[in-house]
């Protein structure tokens, strides 16, 4: 059966208020293609067009800005030698590419939450989700192992973790992408009675600061930094289980890109 | 000599351009107090403040807030234990606290960058200091060999690279603090022929996803990150340097912190 990018937008979309602004969108693309095969993956990045041709997919489902920004700036780079290899390669692959990101945040529970919850088989333990953090009572572990099971899981080779590395946590708070900022997470450690706050990325000067002073005092609170990617790549592996239900006769990939990162 | 906070914070912030709005001010304190020893730290952690308890210091002089926010937002903290248990100890020492972040990055160069520049040993390499960068041309050596040397001469446990480890690098942009974003720091690289651009902290998908594209796209540009707190601290102690020349009959200590993340 033939599906359009039109059709699989508003498979994404639907039930969803239309948020006020939005970065999300089709760009290169329209609504009438015909969809051959998916991709998604966290960013569209060089790599991940590359495979999107190798497979003879034409239809990218990105969570992050393909240019390197969350609002679209790509005219402060037009003369930019990277971006022009990779509009180049977009252009010459007559790939479409869409933007998922506002919508899927605004699934209930977060789609990208969900794809993380469900990447740690830690969905049995959730509490409740609150808009931008989920609260869970996980079988009790020291920070240390939890470092190491989500290393395990998420086939990630660190983690950055503050704190006191042998405090139980058994409350954890979960928080994905840049949603690890001091105002969002630093009450909920005592309202929420949390031991670890788990989160993508977020300001170095707030959290952490917040959990240096902690472990000068004494307490047990602690803080692990996924990294963005890292923490919102599972939530785009989960859309593409789920695109492939709902569309079963296209073919749909989940690409993982290498960490950006290395340790030195 | 007595000399006054007033006096300090005059000296520090003699000849530079009121900025319109400024995180910079005095709290505790009042400008008449009698300086007896000073201490500079990148923050007022609940540690720094037990240093200069202990020392004698009754002045502290830090670069970030003093509860984990760049503007201070305290008062949404106002029923939190970490808070309330530091804010006492700061009411009990007797303390005075200025924080010192607009003005210092305004001097001519940066202060923090001086700082930092100054204990890489690299001032003789700086090509020119921008507002928000400084371009060096320094000896050739790769990624990880300038992660090594960081490491190294910083006293820190690790830095994240990105790019090829291996790659030459001899033009660096440095960026202190949170200066490492994408439409400040992806048009450098070409601009300025650089190979590294070593930062602070900045969004992970905006320069991290650009060194991503580029790397596969078998281009040469690296990204180090330092961390936000290992970037600035450096221009604390050389400040301590400089109050302890002005002041010599007051005594000036810089406070390092531990590094608030652990590898896992």
């Amino acid at each position: 059966m033939v599906h359009t990018f039109g059709e699989v937008i508003e498979y994404l979309t639907a039930g969803i208020q239309k948020p006020d602004q939005t970065v999300d969108k089709l760009q290169p693309g329209i609504p009438e293609s015909e969809v051959r095969r998916i991709v998604t993956a966290f960013s569209a990045s060089q790599y991940v067009i590359e495979q999107a041709v190798l497979l003879g997919a034409n239809l990218i489902i990105t969570h992050e800005g393909v240019f390197f920004s969350h609002q679209d700036n790509r005219e402060l780079l037009a003369d930019d030698s990277v971006y022009r290899q990779k509009a180049a390669l977009i252009a010459s692959a007559g790939i479409g590419i869409y933007r998922f990101h506002d919508y899927v945040h605004r699934y209930t529970p977060d789609g990208i939450m969900e794809g993380l919850l469900r990447e740690l088989e830690w969905e049995p333990y959730v509490e409740r989700h609150l808009p931008h953090v989920t609260i869970l009572a996980i079988p009790a572990m020291t920070v240390s192992e939890i470092g190491g099971y989500l290393k395990q899981r998420l086939h990630i080779p660190y983690v950055r973790a503050a704190g006191h590395l042998s405090a139980p946590c058994r409350r954890v708070g979960v928080m994905v992408g840049y949603r690890g900022n001091g105002a969002a997470a630093i009450p909920l450690y005592e309202r929420e009675s949390l031991d670890l706050i788990i989160a993508g990325e977020g300001p170095e000067w707030e959290i952490p600061e917040y959990i240096r002073d902690a472990l000068r005092q004494g307490r047990g609170q602690a803080l692990i930094m996924l990294g963005h990617a890292e923490s919102e790549a599972p939530g785009m592996k989960l859309l593409a289980e789920r695109l492939g239900q709902q569309f079963p006769d296209v073919p749909v990939d989940f690409i993982q890109d290498q960490p950006v990162f290395q340790i030195v």
